[in-house]
């Protein structure tokens, strides 16, 4: 093969692809699978738990009707489905209606979808900061402003989303929509609090925008009380209007179906529907089909709690070992479900900087700046505690909290050496480590 | 439920939306799928043929691997698929090297993809007239002008894409791409001629653009000889350079797994792997997982070759009952391969406004105008054959016929009308149909 300039198309690009970067982690993927290496960096469900028997019968079930699991759908789904998502909302407390259901290619095509419909250049979006880089990505197609707003246990602030929202209209700026992942927020792992859930509604009614409800963990709970969806508290109003709700099967079911879904009112669908023709199509039939026959057949109910129990024992891990391992200068949130934690440096870190020393002691994880669109973020980090057993998750986080012990004492170096004159190379040896474990 | 102003949040969606339209195809779906009605609408492949017992036995090989099928995946698919790409592509005379494939969520993610990575805002696509309305739709989300170049026997006429570039550079539009389905097109059904694939080539060096060549049916070819695809032809240059190549699994294994793929060079690779990222994250494992089981454990050129054979005695069927049943004023196109027939009807016909009434007498067709960006189509419409049993594609083209007559009819009776005053009411009767059968 001839030698290619990567740059040789480059007038021929748009414009929007300059604005687009690629994903941290779908990049490190390779990397990650590689034998040895302790990943924390992946957003992986355990799909080991489904198990091969449980494949097998669903499979079978579906072969009888293979001629229609192996042909296009309509573009909104199969009918079946929307009955089988009617019932995995209404086990979240939302009313939903078979009509108001739009099936989507993982709930990824419905933020890009969303993104579609909504989003003229220049337009703004409202986001947690940090907020879900795949939302992030998809926005950047439509060459969005990003807003964040800051976070603290109890998700979003709502002041400072109406702050942020008063600031846009006086710039002239328009604000479409505001994106949130309520429960167990990748990449914080907070969860919004009820009454915050109540006010965003209002706030959304007062600049009369849209809201976007990204929920894919939101059973994934291991204690605490569930908030009810923004989607339940418009309804019980009487409404369904500006909540836009996404769901998915990737961590209720399995990723590689690759199927999630809208729920809106029909005016918002049928713009959603024109956009999924250009986009796919329509979405797997073989595997609304798949999906159909486990969730009608099978106690899905009891593969979501077998999934919790396993992903809470190692959160468990994870929040001990962080505890255990990590310097008095590292903080963490501390999630109540999802797949999720997020640590956060001294702010002289670059998480990114640091990760291939990270790699190279066969410890991976992904780095806080991709979250946010305005570059802020970089001591931080996102750890994946779903798809890793907790003897392993120990491990890693013993590794990753000797990488962050040596670049802090490199940075005590750097700082001594400045002071002292002494030469950047003599390192001092760790004898006070154990003093700065919790 | 609330009565739900469609038009509600209007200020708040994105331009784009405004020019996008709906697939007449996908919308009619529901209607198409009610008994009794012979579609010749639909663009579907006959998925029975496949049969349960070989779903059965590619979902069992599936099983044992089902947490890796269950998974996410890399954004560019799995290795294993690649080779199978890359024979496939070889069965047509194109040798593929697995670096250069990259897999998306059905063929038309890939012209959604590559309109997203290409395509500004007022930036333009030669397309074939008539050309997919599938592509249109995909591309129209990044509002692009469409400039159709007329098709002959031979495909796209040359001298006509090149009096179009020459006038678009005249008007500083910036054409982007061409983009062409060189095999038995959807929806003409015509054939670009060899030498006209190698003229398009070097125009496409003349203005420094790149080609989309979707070739979805290549390998269901009914007689004579088969045309070098393009990227062959590029690559026997000794490049894989501007030729975008798009496969799909969809009409030589089955839609329903929605998996199809790119075949470029790598800088352009790059853009949609950032593009797809946004868009989907991964195509599902499941899937090309399916189709690597099938593919490589059982004989996938003899199932093809079965299709082919079946879609030949339906397209016979169909070219028969056309000479047989149609007015002498209707013509239409012979393909040597793929799914469908493109009539035009008399200029005056409109098979928008005939359709309806095609439909209460049980059959359907797609009306033309669907494959145009520029209104023009009116009295075309394309048919497919694939689908639909022979006794059956013969007894639609005889109702098809009878509504096609019946308008003719109607015409007459109004030029009558107004050069004899009689009322617009009064039919003639039918008796001089016979005479007009070939």
């Amino acid at each position: 093969m001839p030698l290619v300039d990567l740059d040789r198309f480059d007038f021929l690009y748009a414009n929007r692809v300059k604005g687009m970067k690629s994903s941290a982690t779908r990049d490190l993927m390779a990397t990650l699978s590689r034998p040895g290496i302790i990943s924390l960096a992946g957003g992986f469900p355990d799909t080991r738990v489904f198990g091969e028997e449980a494949f097998r019968e669903i499979s079978a079930n579906v072969a009888a009707d293979s001629a229609q699991a192996l042909q296009y759908g309509p573009t909104s789904g199969l009918e079946g489905i929307k009955d089988v998502i009617v019932d995995v909302m209404e086990a979240e407390g939302t009313r939903a209606y078979a009509e108001d259901i739009f099936l989507t290619t993982g709930a990824q095509q419905g933020l890009d979808l969303v993104g579609k419909v909504f989003l003229d250049e220049g337009d703004a979006v409202l986001c947690e900061g940090p907020s879900y880089v795949g939302a992030l990505n998809a926005f950047a197609a439509y060459r969005p402003r990003i807003l964040h707003v800051p976070m603290d246990r109890a998700g979003m602030i709502p002041s400072a989303a109406r702050e942020a929202l008063k600031k846009a209209r006086k710039q002239g700026i328009h604000v479409k929509f505001i994106y949130t992942v309520p429960n167990f927020q990748n990449p914080a792992g907070v969860t919004l609090a009820a009454e915050r859930r109540l006010e965003l509604l209002e706030i959304a009614r007062e600049y009369d925008l849209v809201i976007l409800e990204d929920n894919p963990y939101g059973m994934l709970r291991f204690e605490g009380e569930p908030a009810p969806t923004i989607a339940s508290l418009e309804q019980r109003s009487g409404e369904t209007d500006r909540v836009i709700y996404l769901g998915t099967f990737s961590k209720i079911f399995a990723p590689g179906v690759r199927l999630g879904w809208v729920h809106a009112q029909p005016g918002i669908l049928h713009k959603i529907n024109i956009g999924k023709q250009g986009a796919d199509l329509c979405s797997s039939n073989l595997s609304q089909m798949l999906i159909h026959s486990y969730f009608k057949h099978a106690d899905w109910r009891a593969y979501v709690k077998r999934l919790t129990l396993l992903y809470k024992e190692r959160r468990d891990a994870m929040l001990d070992s962080l505890a255990e391992f990590m310097p008095n200068e590292v903080h963490w949130t501390h999630p109540e479900g999802g797949l999720f934690v997020w640590a956060t440096l001294p702010s002289y870190i670059d998480a990114t900087a640091m990760l291939p020393r990270a790699v190279a002691k066969n410890v991976a994880y992904v780095p806080g700046e991709g979250f946010y669109a305005n570059g802020t973020g970089k001591n931080c980090m996102r750890l994946n505690f779903s798809f890793v057993e907790p003897d392993k998750i120990r491990r890693g986080i013993e590794l990753l909290a000797e990488v962050v012990r040596e670049r802090m004492e490199l940075r005590g170096d750097l700082e001594r050496g400045s002071r002292t004159g002494d030469r950047l190379g003599e390192r001092r040896s760790s004898s006070a480590v154990g003093t700065d474990r919790r």
